[in-house]
């Protein structure tokens, strides 16, 4: 059995990575952290978790960690990431890190958007978490950069146009929704019901850090630096993200031809499922599962595409793909662990 | 006072503009009609109008109505309306329409997107209800096709950009989300509370009917044939549109010029509310309200301006537009009967 | 033009009292306070009043606000408003006090559940601004304790009953639940959206602080010390509650004759809207409003009466009923600005 | 592998039964039936389900499902399932019904509150399926009665208590709300989303057929005719249902006494889970899962106890009790398949 410790575990991804790891079976989860939460059981912060998990919050304290487990997951916000993952690295530990942290490839990109780095020489030995992308550098990697949400979203739904150059890499548009869950746990005016619930606004226009890493990789796959519009917007719904993608196609293909082009492309992954034509995707059949569900359509009115994904942001936004890249790292079955069906409704 | 009949009172539609005309204090409802519920009180079916409305569901008679009623809101679907409208004009009243079946000028575009239309004839003296856009022609209007939800809050956003020639009209991509009560009070599979809420889709990728709408009025403003990508999307909330419009800028200009040139242009609207820099509209901001809000950004990173709106869809994208439009042609001052104070939260 | 102040303006109680009073054709808001957004204009936090209120948020200073202001709405948290109010009453401001500081009668009461009383000498003078009881006081008052919202619902729930003696006093059970800005917009945990949106609880029970209220009103109306079960649950709604009363009758009566005697009871009152029989009252049905809709059910298998009250709790469970109390001490026409139609959906 | 037959999968009970199933280490889905979607594989009904069934749906021909089944759910409304019942069990196959028809023990009771009963003989045949009191009847049981879900939820809270008779058999008063999936997924103007989001309200008081139900099952506990009132409400979610029931201690009994008795009551059941002193059960934390949560009060203000139960009305109230019976039955494990983490927020 291996053992994992869950460093943040009373965040919303921290609960989601028990939620999974509890059901997965090759793994024990040995150590679980919450600075707020120290002394206390985590089902008495969760009671959902009742009969599952009763581990005590422990603090964060690395070399004790380190000591007990062999993989270590840091659901931290960015920056309090950075601060403990190289000493878990040095322990011998490897580290699915959930944060920003070692997403972006360039320090200055990540320093303007983010803040100083105190690590930034672990850039190229962490591996961005993208199984789809990145499987083969996966399975050798200690340090791997779990993706934001939204880029996931995104990537997913682009990488096969612009691997196959089908579409102006200077086109693009994304309109993107998430649930308030995206927002974390943290106890902020803007998280609360009232101030959500019946409401729907955009937010972060041309600002979201989620742009640069969203850029990175499809500049990767283009060939070519992608500048493009990404609009996040606040759903009143717990968990999910719809992004709505816009490029202008280079050639002439129809909804079916595209789509058989996503089929071919994802035919061995887990958990993408391209829809069949005339269906579109809905953050209800991808709910608690690790899914990304594509629909497309080709528009032969304007001569644009338009790919719709859509992922539970906690999941294959987070914690679903943390324990993915996990089991790539530590040679399990992919998808161990991960084969929860979507509850609907 | 002017005696108004409201028929198909018992849609969302209806109820809300029995909300709004109760509180009107130049009008007096004198007959409302339902086929459904013929012979019962409104207020059994709405409890919310007991002590304000407790009028008898009248069958839909045109001879009989219009012999009482000055002016008719026709709150039917697209179809039934064209099967009375005409008649109720012959008989001298004022009619607002609230289908789409005068709002489009060209009858192919309209056969091609409904069916066959009986009085095509009416298409020239039907005037788009839009106000910011045709006050003038509404003047004398005997028959006002009252705008489509969605293009309200479309051509609303971009009217100012297409005006002043500032944005590439082959650019424009809108992607929209709209309240369930956009889809009216019929009883279907995809309107029920467990297949919408939580949940989040696309629809009607590049075939939704109000597509033509939105392009004859942006081709009417632009000089120019206007083709969009129009994406509408359903949002688990009883009201509320919020559009999200892309469009190539043709100069530079900051966001702060571009709110400058939007805060002159409806300077003198009554309901549409520019927000300062920094802001963005909120659904819940609106809601039972006749308000158009508008933000917006211009991305340097890409040279496009990003406008976002938010309107009820109930109110300024339907009941309230029409209130709005009944008093412009009944020389009312514009705004009696919709000073509604927005209900947050 | 009476001058009133809003006292904690930027909780959604004293939005809620914006938007009534803008609309209130007899008062000026003449000064709003809140200590946490001194200096910014309300309509920056709520985008909802742009074009209604625009006020600058002022520090709390009782001297400075009395100069100005004929009547006060102290919108605090109890504590907090024991502060202030003797102040605004010796310089001679009327006082309507939504708080819990001034309903309780019996000092001891007061003090073992919530702390110590700073002016209980007030107690005398407070009168409890529930006008379907204590219109006749409230007339001549200067302080008004303005009542808390599940007893607000609870009390015209069971008045009627009570007051003819059909009921066993002893035999009480109310099951109450409230929509979540119930709990304010202070910023905590449990009321955030993932919190709560799609989970459902009972909290406190037997031990709300609203159980002392209800009882001493209550014994009041029965002439016979009341003590009865009280369980608030929360509601994934924003606004709104629902009381189900239980109570075993002491003579056999049918449902329509209840509903006769509640019909009686309330039939000058311009917010209580009893239901006919067979229909039951939906918090939809009154929200942003001040009526209390009652609908009741004799129960001949079990010899109970099963009373149901459906209220908004911002309006006739606060705001709305401060106007009402307002109207009343200054004897203005006592649904004057309250005359708000329900908006469904 | 057992072969069994989904018959009604169309519905949310039987989609929910398919999304528990397809888990299920030991048993093979042979067929699955619906009259309205014949020819259609589920999961273009259900896209959820895509990857894991895409059966297709087949009409409902008892002879030939029975040569290919060995066990049958019907998941069917009341009376359609006494049309196929006997058939099945004639054929040799054992029937889990989830419809209301083979649960009432006496059939003028059920002949009131339903219809005329077929065949009535079964009902000595038929086991009541709430393994928690009727474990040893199911072992050998060829016929399942599955409970209704508000009689699970209020029978699981007060069985403790009946059983030691600590409670007044005439003192229950049972507060129950129940998401809307409750309603099922026919089509009908209550379940739509405008109808019951932001909404809440009382339903059936005093005549839903559930009563009869509960009533039974807590004579038979209680050795004493118990008439009760049961009150359900509509709750504006997807799923869940929360009791809360109330009955005067005939001992005075601490709120930690009565809790240590649930505990051993239910110590050894796999899916209730009594909560300790101070906590109260949340629909979110059972969300999906079979659990049913406990949690109680006694309060010694009025002398009486409050238990609340949480159940997913889908899962405990439906699909996974099933699931459960089938286990007994077959002698599986009984939480076999039922081992789902719930999903919080």
């Amino acid at each position: 059995m291996l053992k994992v410790a869950v460093v943040g575990a009373s965040g919303y991804t921290g609960v989601e990575l028990l939620r999974i790891l509890v059901g997965h079976p090759e793994i024990e989860i040995c150590c679980i952290t919450s600075r707020q939460h120290e002394g206390l059981p985590i089902n008495t912060l969760f009671p959902s978790l009742s009969g599952f998990c009763e581990l005590i919050c422990e603090p964060l304290d690395v070399a004790e960690i380190s000591k007990r487990a062999d993989l270590v997951f840091t659901a931290l916000p960015h920056k309090s990431s950075m601060e403990v993952v190289p000493g878990f690295l040095e322990a011998g530990c490897k580290v699915i890190d959930l944060s920003a942290d070692y997403r972006l490839k360039d320090r200055d990109v990540y320093e303007k958007w983010y803040q100083t780095h105190s690590s930034p020489e672990l850039f190229t030995t962490a591996v961005y978490g993208l199984p789809e992308l990145y499987r083969d550098q996966l399975l050798s990697a200690c340090l791997v950069a779990n993706p934001g949400c939204y880029p996931t979203s995104v990537i997913l739904g682009l990488a096969p146009l612009l691997e196959e150059q089908l579409i102006d890499p200077q086109s693009l548009i994304v309109d993107s929704k998430s649930g308030v869950s995206g927002a974390g746990r943290g106890v902020k005016l803007g998280s609360l019901f009232c101030e959500t619930n019946e409401g729907f606004k955009a937010y972060g226009i041309a600002s979201h850090r989620h742009t640069p890493e969203i850029e990175q990789e499809l500049t990767g796959l283009a060939n070519s630096t992608i500048r493009l519009n990404f609009t996040p917007h606040l759903l009143p719904v717990n968990r999910g993200i719809l992004s709505t993608c816009y490029a202008d196609l280079l050639e002439d293909k129809s909804s079916e031809e595209l789509i058989e082009l996503f089929q071919q492309r994802y035919v061995d992954e887990p958990f993408v499922r391209v829809m069949p034509g005339g269906e579109l995707p809905n953050i209800a059949y991808v709910r608690g599962t690790n899914f990304c569900d594509i629909g497309l359509v080709s528009d032969q009115h304007t001569g644009r595409v338009i790919v719709v994904t859509a992922i539970d942001n906690l999941v294959k936004g987070a914690a679903g793909q943390a324990v993915q890249n996990m089991n790539i790292v530590c040679g399990f079955t992919e998808s161990m662990g991960l084969g929860i069906v979507p509850t609907f409704p």
